[in-house]
């Protein structure tokens, strides 16, 4: 197979991960045959200093012409410690995640055999765990109307949500769920929320479509407690933006480290693959980032190309690597830690 | 003392568990020598069936006219299944928070000696946890304008701060900082809202009038995956309505239950007492519900009527009865548990 696959490394330690997985899928690509043409292209705080905008249209152009996107991170101290800066790399993220469509954020929350012991939670509470938030990712308080009023003194923003966009989120979730466990969990804040009432009440409508997938509801203050409590009473979440970025960080804990978790972004022609890391800025450029988020993000990419050995294999070396401790510092507990380019290299050379 | 307290105890198990704390209030005024007159008043889904509102006005002129008030909870599934319910228990709560001013919620999350290993986290991880999240409480997307458009395809809430709102929070939450470790978080989602952008820009301008404190600032996200992993680097957060409420459930389940959590709400003349659960209706009426949210919402109320003796001694015969297990069956582990009210009859006689 041809791949044409868009690079956006992006900030912090975006570009030392992104090059990790690069390494990974060229990897990949010379066993099972495939071609793979890398078209890196600017964003975020890197593409602000360089052409002032962190979403160029020549980056668009670039990833709306391939065939997905994998993406690293973005975001800047230096922008979130003034908060009247006007152009910031989050709005790269946003009016990407708009203009490619992707409306939909997959983020599984699953624990590795051999990480069980080093995550917060104890071991029976989380051993198993196998759940998807599903976010939906170009609607809600991300995309309403925001400004200021009263001279500076009062800011106001609008979560907003139309019914076709909660239906096709909604809608993803219970084709998902019929491939799980069929089970459902609408999470909103309806007992309060008129935007999650319509939550509420458009999921509600579609159970019908969908007999075979038990659908439960539940306030997202339940549910941030819940997640922790008992994980495996959770199959597929769907859930608005805004709560759908806290309870995935959250989530992660599960699995005992942010570093590992992966995500895709799809909903229209392209999909987009990224960790769900920050650009963790403390740590750029010193080579001691996890990689292993963005790698198992390609893993995604190749799951759903259909190329199906492809994602396994990325996996089994991942598994491996945990299993024989070619770990950064993050997973390492004082012992032996390695650095991010010597995982990617371990990777690339045991594929 | 003479006091004056207004008993609103709501739907579910609010009746059940509010009974406990009067209980052991009643065995403290004994003790000590006050006279409590207690108050009883409707509210939530109790009040609309019996006069049509959740939080009627003469409610609210009891509440108004008293020293404190002892508040259960409220919610019923009735209206959480009907999202085009007119009427609904959750307005008499906000209506009460916003009429008595109550613009600060208090949520502090410690661990128990006996429960610790009760948690779903790691003792090593939890073990001293001694933090307090302090929640804006009549402002955010909880009082902001809502509603409904084209023809009831599109929701909208609005998130709206003004500056004095954010101050006035932020003012109790560095005065409660420099009464403890002099650290304050603050938590908002300022690489995307404008109103958390607010939030920061005015907490930064009050560094300066609290050069002993350290603040940080926090992206909720991380927050919420932080919570988790590492609870003891945290003293005092300062958050949103909306951050606030999901935090605060989130971060119950590091004392093993939120069946234990208290909360007090300040800001005006008056105070209120409440347990930080809900209604929780599967188990309304059956007393098997824990009181000690409540009972420990009580103490606050002695404490900041500077009665600390009185609050002392409930939080020892709480303490007590965790140790001897004198507890209701969430805690008992599949042990010998008691009902609701002999835990409050037990409390009551140790006092
Ligand atoms: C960087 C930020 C704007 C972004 C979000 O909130 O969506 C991030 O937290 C994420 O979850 O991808
Ligand atoms: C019942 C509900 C409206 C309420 C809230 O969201 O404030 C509750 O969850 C709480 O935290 O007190």
């Amino acid at each position: 197979m041809k791949l044409n696959i868009a690079l956006l490394a992006g900030d912090g330690i975006g570009p030392e991960v992104v090059d990790q997985a690069v390494k990974v899928c060229d990897a990949i690509a010379n066993k099972y045959n495939h071609e793979i043409s890398w078209k890196p292209a600017l964003t975020g705080a890197a593409a602000i200093d360089a052409v002032g905008e962190p979403y160029p249209d020549e980056t668009h152009e670039i990833c709306a012409s391939s065939d997905a996107v994998l993406f690293g991170a973005i975001g800047h101290p230096r922008f979130d410690n003034d908060p009247s800066a006007k152009v910031r790399p989050e709005q790269g993220l946003l009016k990407m995640r708009q203009k490619l469509g992707l409306f939909a954020n997959v983020r599984p929350t699953f624990t590795f055999p051999s990480l069980i012991d080093k995550s917060p939670l104890k071991r029976d509470r989380i051993e198993g765990t196998d759940l998807i938030i599903l976010r939906e990712l170009t609607g809600g308080v991300y995309f309403g109307e925001r400004g200021r009023k009263d001279d500076n003194n009062t800011a106001f923003d609008t979560m907003t949500y139309q019914r076709f966009e909660i239906e096709r989120l909604a809608r993803k979730g219970f084709e998902m769920a019929m491939k799980r466990s069929k089970k459902l969990c609408c999470v909103d804040k309806a007992n309060v929320l008129e935007s999650s009432r319509l939550w509420r009440e458009t999921v509600q409508a579609m159970e019908k479509e969908f007999p075979e997938v038990t659908v439960s509801y539940e306030f997202v203050d339940a549910t941030a407690m819940r997640l922790i409590q008992w994980p495996k009473g959770y199959d597929v979440i769907i859930t608005a933006n805004l709560f759908g970025d806290i309870l995935t960080d959250e989530a992660s804990v599960i699995s005992g480290s942010m570093g590992l978790m992966p995500s895709s972004s799809v909903g229209s022609k392209v999909s987009l693959y990224e960790p769900i890391h920050g650009s963790y800025p403390q740590a750029a450029g010193k080579d001691i980032a996890n990689p292993l988020a963005t790698v198992l993000s390609a893993a995604m990419l190749f799951e759903d190309l259909e190329l199906t050995k492809e994602a396994e294999e990325i996996r089994r070396v991942v598994n491996k690597s945990l299993a024989e401790g070619i770990v950064t510092e993050d997973l390492a507990e004082g012992g032996k830690s390695y650095k991010t380019s010597e995982v990617g290299d371990w990777l690339a050379k045991n594929i």
